[in-house]
């Protein structure tokens, strides 16, 4: 067993962010279908964080890191300046712990994500659509309301709790030969690493991620970490650069990392819709779509996925153009 | 306490295919929603019966009904003429139990149920798309072959099965103040209507059916079967005729029955779609709907609903028409 106690990040702190949490989140249910596991050739345990509170895994890190937070620290607020399901989550978590959330969101954010982070309570400031603008924005909110920052992927707090779905995983299915998810800034991945590898169980750790977002994996394979080509797949929650911690932790941890092409994902995101009949986001079927690629050593084996989240625009669904 | 002993089926009978299909059926997860708790007014469980094998809850019924009969009577067969969800659960079971399915089907029928039966073994016998010449071919094989035929809802040991859902509802949330659930020919609703009476449970047990195929409302509300207008909905599962032996026992065991326009139907579908995130067939929603329009005496209740079935085709959406 690889010697975890160099890492940012310890199955101790998952352990404590699953008690901290679990008022606040749903144990997720984990799924299998013999059809799935008869297309993809092994057997499939598909833990469902799509029907986690918000919609997505993101509610675990974000409650952890609020319920962290000292209770004068939770009286000045938490920032974030992402604007997906980090918002949200943060949001949720923030108004569970009776705290301020201030959202720094693009003037052109979708409406969606806006009204969802109102709903939730968060509090919304907008800025202009640029990278530097929403730092700053989120900056200043630190400087002058003493708002904790809470970053979306590469927080400790986070990413132990995002941990928390493997966990639960192994709880229900201890005997797993792999645990496979995506890799966008890396705070699942890790946190579902060394949440596999702390609890002792013997499962490899696979990640998947888009060819055409495929940073975490050349950074994984070199040993450096890069931001690699401007990101353009539909798998619009994996589109962010791999976080330092994240990269540490999967760089000492992973067995094994596979990219998948677009079309492999949008046969996979509909593959899961129709034989799985649960709401995944694009992100969600980059694993499955490493399976049914045949990209992993996982014929015949027992396979975690962690589909992540079902937040999509029905009215948009990515094979409506082909069917038309 | 209503006296249960004249029904045609006992809690007995639920009780013991609950232990005869276990090995074969799902046992589905029951979810919630915070924010779906909110925009219907009532705490909602949804017993996710679109997660069952074949996407629907037909296949308790089915394996009830082949694995009650003798080694004699399955190897002779077993025999259907309706072509949806209880045609795939009936191939299925069969399968399960070494037995052969024959499936009537119209020549006109679509090829995803086609392929849906053959793939799980059942053998299809074309015939004229009319009712006469369904049931013509389908005697003709209880006649030839010795099958025996497998009603799809007024089947004893169907509905027996089809209460099971309920069972596993009950045990996880015993103290729910009613369970809804729609009405097509009445299998699902009477075997959930005798699986909670007989449960001791309090929960009132309320009916939903489209307003365009409101037979079992009517033949409900005037104690007369009757078959009414020939139903036109969305909900294409609803669209047969109460039974006989579901009429009696929905007399006898209902305490409200709502009806539902077509508009209800499908925003309540893509409500549970966007907000549960799990695919839901129309029939699904038609419960959901009656709880949007408020049409039971929910507000603030705890309320069981059955999600039956999730076999849609992701090309023909109520919502896309729409949308465009």
């Amino acid at each position: 067993m690889r010697d975890l106690s160099s890492l940012p990040v310890t199955f101790a702190d998952i352990e404590a962010a699953a008690a901290r949490i679990a008022p606040f989140v749903h144990r997720t249910p984990v799924l299998t279908s013999h059809r799935l596991n008869a297309i993809l050739g092994c057997e499939v345990f598909f833990k469902c964080e799509n029907l986690q509170r918000i919609g997505a895994f993101k509610a675990r890190g974000a409650h952890n890191a609020v319920f962290s937070l000292s209770d004068e620290e939770a009286a000045r607020g938490v920032v974030t300046h992402s604007s997906g399901n980090h918002a949200a989550a943060l949001s949720l978590a923030a108004g569970n712990r009776g705290a301020r959330a201030y959202i720094v969101m693009p003037s052109n954010a979708p409406k969606a994500k806006v009204e969802s982070v109102r709903r939730l309570g968060g509090e919304i400031e907008f800025c202009a659509p640029t990278t530097a603008a929403r730092e700053a924005a989120a900056a200043a909110i630190v400087a002058e309301r003493g708002a904790t920052l809470v970053h979306p992927y590469d927080d400790l707090k986070v990413i132990a709790g995002q941990g928390t779905a493997a966990l639960e995983l192994l709880a229900e299915v201890p005997d797993l030969d792999a645990v496979v998810a995506p890799v966008g800034g890396g705070g699942l991945m890790s946190g579902t690493s060394v949440a596999v590898r702390g609890s002792g169980a013997q499962a490899r750790l696979w990640a998947s991620e888009p060819e055409q977002a495929d940073d975490a994996w050349r950074s994984w394979r070199s040993g450096v970490r890069t931001a690699g080509d401007p990101p353009n797949t539909i798998a619009d929650g994996l589109r962010t650069t791999l976080g330092e911690n994240g990269f540490v932790i999967l760089r000492a941890l992973l067995d094994d990392f596979a990219t998948v092409p677009e079309t492999a994902i949008v046969s996979a995101m509909r593959l899961v819709w129709e034989v799985l009949k649960v709401v995944i986001e694009p992100s969600s079927a980059v694993p499955v779509a490493a399976l049914l690629e045949g990209r992993f050593e996982a014929r015949g084996r027992k396979v975690g996925v962690i589909l992540t989240g079902g937040n999509v625009d029905l009215d948009q669904l990515p094979w409506q153009d082909a069917a038309r």
